[in-house]
């Protein structure tokens, strides 16, 4: 996805405007009351702290758990800086040279990294648009589990498909891996931006597979604080959170300052996210709108996180971006995308696909869709 | 080092007070510009950054090394959370399963967790106070080398030993590695403790092993500043930095307010650290003082970072810390120190050692000592 930002830089000195619809960095305003909490820290050392996670934020999101039917003790959680280290640190305790993790495809990239890091292998279970890209299916799961099988990896709400489990489906999952006696790690940073009246769902809550399941969570995209780096790892496996504890004092600890105003943001009243996912939901419905005004592509609505994974009518989508940064431009306007081939295992799928986070206002939606609608037409008559 | 902690909690319960000589944990007060830094930082969403760092922070770090004969560029640095990340990180692209890092020891015991996550092998270089812990010796050295060997770790000024590398010793040391294309990675945390008046040392100043030398910095130590998590790798070899960069891309960015405060440090004049260093040769000089009058005691005026590693006239240091816990007292209080065992990754080494902290003032030095003194005579003539 940084494949194209030396390029950018280049493209804007042109005085071209590019559009981003590349990166989930949302533009909502981070909440006050973060920025009230980190003026008024005072401590005269700025010391480490708990290597576990300061027991203000531990005690922040066992309330906020509580709320959604899933009891935690301060031992079933970990802060971690950022739901990327959360990652980093479940791969590290739990998978060994040539170990086997089973993930839906297409999945964000950045897992590859992390799994490849660990020594071990990504074993893709394909999705089609044409199904939503569901994945909930026993055989198919089935299908990928070997006796290198150590866990299965979700995300849901899901990046990049925004395909959202029911309760039915987590639950077919979750008998699954028990009974082959894998983990489940659940990523589900997306939890809020689900665009139905559904209760919001954890794997948490499912009561008889405590031993399995290692939930990611974070602050960065439900509270719009992304640089403040704070995630957790959630588990109520005994032998694992002393693995991954000892995984954290290796590190020492996560900042201070972050942790104490990341606790803050979980006293926000409950109804601080409706307003954020009225605003997201109208993104989705724009986006979608206008994405449907293409010939030739083909997408699914999504029902939740913030992303469009999209079939274009070109032969490439790596070649179309660089021919919309470098050959391109509507009235000095351009679009940047997460080109699709990264977020696939399997060789060659994704070459025609991309990624579309709408985490710009409507209107910059509406105008970017369209920039991408010429630029395609421009592209395929070249 | 966390061992005792649970006890310890125990113990206060008691009404017994504690005095912390086990941890590295400075009491020097934060400079005030952090904390002013971070309170008037105000962009309405606190986004990501980018994966390297952010460019005021890097370009605080090149003004720094510049003063001190580096020139450094920005692609040179990589910013990480603390040093402990630093050295996670360099391990992870260095070391694959089997490899071999040489290392002085004792050493910090972090160290070893780390090298066991990548699945590497600790090949202790074994060092004695009575050389005051010194290592600078080619034979020494090239005994430790073997084909599996990818590179050879110091931390000077030193944790635990408080040794100090000379600018002869640090060239002997690079010639070695340079010979046998080995990395050396320099753990340099506590460059600015240093209590002769010899000028600040950096392997980054040495011309010609540009693709040798991997330096981890922090401003942890530097700036009384430990629960920020600001730390950094620097090196000037290319095709290392360029898998470096993909580690740090994959777990996105450092927290944003903790980077802007952490560059403010680095405007503090030069003369900030000359009340610090003056503080810590007193408190150094005061824990000499007290220490050579506990009979059969085994120790060595370390000449840099805030450490004393001391031979105890004690059979076993583990069951010394817990008879001071449990059993101990001096007009209720007793006092905690870190076991040597863990420092040392040659069997059956450090068994009755410790490692003291000179991070308290003067006069709980003078206290603390004084129960050693007490606790010792107590737990051999139990």
């Amino acid at each position: 996805m940084l494949k194209f930002s030396a390029m950018e830089e280049r493209v804007k000195a042109r005085g071209i405007k590019v559009y981003h619809l590349n990166i989930g960095q949302p533009d909502v305003k981070t909440p006050q009351i973060f920025y009230d909490t980190v003026r008024s820290f005072s401590a005269p050392v700025l010391e480490y702290v708990s290597s576990n996670g300061m027991p203000v934020l531990l005690d922040a999101v066992r309330g906020y758990y509580g709320k959604i039917g899933a009891e935690l003790g301060r031992d079933d959680i970990l802060v971690t800086a950022g739901g990327s280290e959360a990652f980093q640190l479940i791969l590290a305790c739990l998978l060994d040279d040539g170990d086997e993790i089973i993930i839906p495809e297409p999945y964000y990239p950045n897992y590859a990294t992390s799994v490849a890091l660990a020594g071990a292998k990504i074993v893709p279970i394909p999705t089609s648009p044409s199904e939503g890209y569901a994945y909930a299916d026993k055989e198919r799961i089935e299908k990928c589990i070997t006796e290198k099988t150590k866990a299965m990896f979700l995300t849901s709400p899901g990046n990049p498909t925004g395909n959202v489990l029911s309760e039915n489906e987590l639950k077919l999952i979750l008998d699954v891996v028990k009974e082959h006696e894998l983990f489940l790690i659940c990523d589900e940073v997306y939890r809020e931006f689900v665009y139905s009246d559904e209760p919001l769902l954890s794997a948490l809550q499912f009561k008889g597979y405590e031993d399995n399941v290692i939930v990611i969570d974070s602050v960065s995209k439900r509270f719009s604080a992304c640089g403040a780096r704070i995630g957790m790892v959630i588990s109520r496996n005994e032998k694992f959170m002393e693995q991954a504890l000892k995984w954290c004092q290796c590190r020492l600890c996560v900042a201070t300052i972050d942790q104490i105003a990341a606790a803050a943001l979980y006293t926000l009243p409950d109804g601080y996210f409706d307003a954020v996912k009225e605003e997201y939901k109208k993104r989705r419905d724009t986006m979608y709108r206008k994405l449907t005004e293409i010939p030739g592509i083909k997408c699914t609505l999504p029902a939740g996180a913030f992303y469009f994974m999209v079939t274009l009518p070109v032969d490439d989508a790596d070649c179309l971006q660089n021919f919309l940064l470098n050959e391109f431009d509507d009235n000095g306007d351009t679009v940047l995308f997460a080109c699709g081939e990264p977020f696939y295992g399997t060789p060659g799928k994704g070459k025609n696909e991309v990624r579309l986070a709408y985490t710009i206002c409507c209107e910059d939606i509406e105008r970017s869709v369209d920039i991408l609608k010429k630029g395609i037409e421009a592209y395929n008559n070249k």
